[in-house]
C-alpha cells in the first residue's frame, strides 16, 4: 500500500503579498485528498497588466485534480483572500467555508456570478470544526482590520496544522475578535507540526500597535476642523469605519457614506450582527441641506482608485458634494507600495483647493492590520511548531521571516508558490515543482498570463502600431501599399508626414519586389515588417509593431 | 515710459518634483529681459506615458521671446536640472552658464547632439559673478548630493534674488562643499527681496543628517561581509561612491566600478578636479580573477532602472560578474516613490539567490540631499527674504513650505508651473497665467504631451487594437471584410475565436448595407467600427481600438 504524505502547495501568495491560495493534501503521492485555503486576487497594473481587470491564481494545477477536492475554506473577506471565489469556483465545485460575515460576502459573489449559494457554509469560530475528507478544520479568531478573520486550525492524520491567515496581535482591535494568547496556547498544547505564518510585515522593527490607540487622535482632529472632513479608509475595515463615524457623532456632525463599498461594508457587518451600534448616516442627497461644518463624510478609495469616491471629490463634485479650502481630507491608510503616485496625485488637486489634507506619515491615524516582526517572534513562541512555513509575502519577506524562525530555534522553510512541500517527516522537504501562473480576467474573459495577448498590448504601448493593408492580384501589387499608424509621431526626421514616408518606401519595395516574394503571403508580409520597422527607425528613432493585410484578388 | 517689472515664471518643477525650468525676466511688461534657471527632465512611466524616452519642460513661451534670452543658468548636473540642456538649446540658443563640474556634463551632452560646446561657459563660484542683461548672477554653493551644487544669487534692478537650487544644511559633506552660514549671512546681508526655495523635503520633519554620519555604518557593513559586496547609489553622489569605495578599499577589497554612468561620473569629478583621491579600480574583466570576498563592486541602477547594472545582475551574470549565496547587496539610496516595485523585483531576485540585501530602512546607509522641514526653517531665517517663493514640489509640497514661511512671518506665495509672478511691488503679485505642458521625446522626435499619441498608446494597451480591412468595388463590398486583432483573447463567450464571430458579423452588416454608406468612407468605416465594438463588448466585455482600412477599386 502505498505511504500517505501530507503536502502543502502554494498557488499564490507565497512570493507575493496578495492573490493568496494554499492547497493541503494528504494520502498518497498524487491520490491526495486536497482542500484549498483562500481564493484571493491581486490587482493589475499599466507596467505589466495594462487592460486586465483582475488578476487570479493559476489554479490548472488542483482543477485536474478536482474531484478530489473537499472542501474550500477563507480566512477572511479581504479581497486578497476571496476575490477570485466566484471567478473560480464553477472549475473547483467544492463546498466553501467561511465565517459569518466573510460568507455574507461569499455569497454576494455567488448572487452576481449566477452561482448556487448553497455552495456556501457559515461555521462558527473554533471549537467549531468541520471534517471534511482526512482534514478536521477550525477557524481560530485572529485580530486583523476586517471581522472575522480567522486562523485555521488543520488537523490531518499527520499532525496539526496552523495557518494563520493575515493576523496581528490585537487585544483592543475595536470591533470584532482580540488577539486571545490563552486560545493559542490551548491550541498549541498538543503540539503543532506546522506553522504556515503571514510574513507581510517581517520588515516593521516595532511591535504592532493596537486599533484602540488611533481612536483619540482621530476624535481630536475631527473635532478641531473647520469645514467639512472627509476620511477614507479601506471600507472593510470594520473598526476604524465604526472609529470614523463616532468622531463624526462626537462633533456633533452628521455621517455620510460615500461609495458603495463603504455602503455594502457597513451593512453587511449588521446584517451579519458584529456592527451593532454605528451611529445612523444620511444621504449624501440630504447632506446638500447641512452646514459644512457639520458633515463627517465617510469615503471609499484611501489607495487613489480612479474610480472611487475620493478620486471623485478630488476631480470636483461627486453627488453633489465637494469640497473647498477650510475643509479635511484625513487619509486613515497606508499606501500601499505602487499606489503613491495615484494617492499623490489626488493630494495635490486637494492641495489646490485648498483642502488640508492629513495622512498618515506620522502614525496617528492608522495601524498596520498585519503582525511586526516582534509580534511574529511572539506567534512562533505561543505555537512553538515543529516548522515554521512562511507565507504572504514576497520572496524577500519569506526568507527575511524563515531566518526569524531560525533565529528563534524553529525549523523554517522557503516554499514560493509551486513549491510543494512534503510535511510528514521530520523535516519538510521538497517534493515537486508544479507549474504555476497567474490567470488575467481581462472584461468577461480568462485568460493565461502567458498567452501573448497584454504582451502585444505592451508592445503597441511602448513602440506604437502600424497596419499596412495591400491587395495583390495576379502575383502583382494592386495599387500601392497602404498605411495607418496608432500610437506614433506624425513626422520625423524628414519633416514629411510619417504616413507618407513609409507609402513610399514600401511602394518602392514593391516595384523591386520579386515574384517569389510576391507569392507568398508570410514572405511578403515580413518584407512589408521589415521596410516599417526599417523606415519608422530612421524618421523616429522607435521600431513599432507592425500588422500586415495582404488581400488577394481572383485575377 | 513703460514700468519696468521684475518676473517669475517656473516652467517646470513647480507642481512637481523634477523637470526644473524657471524663468526671470525685467523690462517692461511683455519686453523683458530674461534668463533660464535649469532645464531638467522628468522621466516616464507606463501609466502615463507608456514608450516616451524623456519628459522635458515645454518652452514654448520662452521660445516665443527666444531674442530677449540673455543665458542659462544651470545649478547642478542633476539630470532634472540639466537633462534637457541638449534637447532644447537649439531653439533657445542662449549661452549656458555653469560650474566647472555641471559645464564639464553639460560639454558631453552637447558633444552627444552634435552643438557647438562654446555655448557653455564655466564660471566659479561667488564672489565670481556674470551680468548678463539686467541681472547679475553669481553661484553661491550649497551642499546636496552632487558636486558644486549651487543656489544662485541673482542680482536685479528690483533687488536681489536667492534661487537656492537643491541643497541642504550639510556642513561635513564629504567630497564638495559644505553648507556656509558665513556666506549666507554676507549674502543677506544687503536685504533678499525673494526666496525662491527648494521644497522636496518639506514634509521630512526632522533636522537632515550630514552625509559624514554614514561612513561608520557602511565601513562596518563591508568589513564584516562575508562575500562579495555590490552597492548602489546615484552614479553622481559622489561623496557617497567616495565613502563606498573608501570603506571597500579599507576592508582589503579591489574596486570595480560597474555601469557607464558610475565610470563616466566618477571620471569626470576627477578630470575636474574635484576629486583628487579616488582608489584605484579594477575593471570587471579582471575582478573575474579575484576572490569574491576581496570584491567592493559599485553599480548604478539604485532606482530599479531595468538596463542598468543592478537590475542586470539581479538576473544573472552581468561583464562575467553574478552574484550568489552570502554575498550582500547595500542599496545605499532612497528608492524615489513610483519606482517601488522595479526596486522590490530587484530584491526579490536577490533573495531568491539567497543574497543578503540591505536596504535604507534603518536610515543608516543613506542620507538625503534635500533640507528637512527645520532646515528650510532654518534657510528662512539666515536669507530673511521679503518674499518666500517655494519651488522643486508637487503643488502639496509648495502649499506646505508657504505655510511654513508664514508661520515665521515671511510673505508666501504659490506659483505652481505656468503662474507669472511680479515681484516689484511690495507683495508679489500674480502677473499671468502662462500656458505651460510637457514635451516628449519619443524617440529621436520631440512630441507634445497633448498631440494625442500618447493617448492613443494608452488605449491600444487597455483595450487592444482591432483592424479592419475592406475591399470596394463599384460601391458594393469585394468579398468580406477581414479582420487583425493584437492584444485581445482570442475567444470569448460563444467560444468561437473573436476573429471568426467578427469577420461574420461584419458579412452580415455588409450584406444590408445601403449604398449611401457604402458609398461614404467616412460613413462606413464608423459603422464598421461599431459593428466591432459591439461584437467584442459582447463577446469578451470590452470595446477596442478600431482602425477601419477601405480600399476602392476603379470598377
Amino acid at each position: 500500500m502505498a505511504k500517505n504524505r501530507l503536502i502543502y502547495l502554494p498557488l499564490g501568495g507565497a512570493g507575493e503579498i496578495g492573490m493568496n491560495c494554499y492547497v493541503y493534501g494528504y494520502g498518497p503521492a498524487n491520490k491526495e485528498r486536497y482542500i484549498i485555503v483562500d481564493l484571493g486576487v491581486t490587482f493589475p497594473d499599466m507596467d505589466t497588466t495594462p487592460g486586465v481587470d483582475l488578476i487570479m491564481p493559476d489554479t490548472d494545477w488542483i482543477q485536474q485534480r478536482a474531484s478530489r477536492i473537499d472542501a474550500i475554506f477563507i480566512t477572511h473577506a479581504h479581497e486578497d483572500h476571496i476575490g477570485a471565489v466566484a471567478h473560480l469556483w464553477q472549475r473547483l465545485q467544492a463546498p466553501v467555508y467561511a465565517r459569518a460575515f466573510t460568507a455574507h460576502l461569499a455569497r454576494l459573489k455567488f448572487d452576481e456570478h449566477g452561482l448556487d449559494k448553497r455552495n456556501i457554509h457559515t461555521i462558527a469560530a473554533y471549537p467549531e470544526t468541520i471534517t471534511t475528507g482526512p482534514f478536521t478544520v477550525a477557524f481560530a479568531p485572529v485580530a486583523h482590520s476586517i471581522p472575522e478573520s480567522s486562523a485555521l486550525v488543520i488537523d490531518t492524520p499527520d499532525g496539526r496544522i496552523v495557518h494563520t491567515g493575515d493576523f496581528k496581535l490585537d487585544e483592543n482591535p475595536g470591533v470584532g475578535e482580540a488577539h486571545d494568547p490563552k486560545l493559542w496556547k490551548e491550541i498549541a498544547k498538543t503540539g503543532v507540526r506546522a506553522l504556515v505564518c503571514d510574513s507581510t510585515n517581517v520588515f516593521s522593527p516595532d511591535p504592532g500597535r493596537s486599533e484602540i490607540t488611533v481612536g483619540p487622535a482621530i476624535v481630536d482632529l475631527v473635532k478641531n476642523a473647520r469645514g467639512m472632513v472627509v476620511a477614507t479608509t479601506f471600507a472593510s475595515n470594520i473598526a476604524r469605519v465604526k472609529t470614523l463615524a463616532d468622531a463624526g457623532i462626537r462633533a456633533g456632525r452628521s455621517v455620510v457614506l460615500l461609495g458603495r463599498a463603504m455602503r455594502r461594508m457597513v451593512s453587511a457587518a449588521t446584517e451579519v450582527g458584529i456592527l451593532t451600534d454605528f451611529p445612523g448616516t444620511i444621504s449624501a442627497e440630504d447632506a446638500k441641506d447641512v452646514p459644512r461644518e457639520n458633515l463627517m463624510v465617510l469615503a471609499t478609495g484611501s489607495q487613489g482608485e480612479r474610480r472611487a469616491a475620493t478620486a471623485q471629490l478630488s476631480r470636483g463634485k461627486y453627488l453633489g458634494l465637494s469640497l473647498k479650502s477650510g475643509d479635511t481630507m484625513l487619509f486613515s491608510s497606508k499606501t500601499i507600495p505602487g499606489n503613491e503616485k495615484s494617492v499623490a496625485r489626488i493630494v495635490n488637486a486637494f492641495s489646490e483647493m485648498g483642502v488640508d489634507v492629513i495622512d498618515d506619515s506620522m502614525g496617528d491615524y492608522h495601524v498596520s492590520g498585519h503582525a511586526n516582526r516582534p509580534d511574529l517572534q511572539t506567534m512562533h513562541k505561543l505555537i512553538d511548531p515543529q516548522f515554521l512555513i512562511p507565507m504572504h509575502g514576497e520572496h524577500r519577506h519569506l526568507r527575511t521571516h524563515a531566518k526569524l524562525g531560525e533565529t528563534g530555534g524553529i525549523a523554517s522553510i522557503i516554499a514560493p508558490n509551486g513549491v510543494m512541500l512534503d510535511l510528514s517527516g521530520n523535516k519538510p522537504k521538497i517534493a515537486e515543482y508544479v507549474e504555476t501562473g497567474r490567470t488575467y480576467l481581462d472584461g468577461r474573459v480568462q485568460i493565461g498570463a502567458l498567452d501573448g495577448v497584454v504582451r502585444d498590448r505592451i508592445r503597441m504601448a511602448l513602440n506604437g502600431h502600424v497596419m499596412v493593408t495591400l491587395i495583390v492580384e495576379n502575383n502583382a501589387p494592386l495599387g500601392d501599399a497602404w498605411c495607418e499608424v496608432m500610437g506614433l509621431p506624425e513626422t520625423g526626421a524628414s519633416n514629411a508626414p510619417l504616413i507618407d514616408v513609409l507609402e513610399n518606401d514600401l511602394t518602392q519595395f514593391l516595384m523591386r519586389a520579386d515574384k517569389k516574394t510576391l507569392k507568398d503571403d508570410d514572405k511578403l508580409q515580413e518584407a512589408l515588417r521589415r521596410v516599417v520597422r526599417k523606415v519608422t527607425k530612421d524618421e523616429i528613432g522607435k521600431k513599432p509593431e507592425v500588422s500586415v493585410v495582404i488581400s488577394r484578388l481572383a485575377g
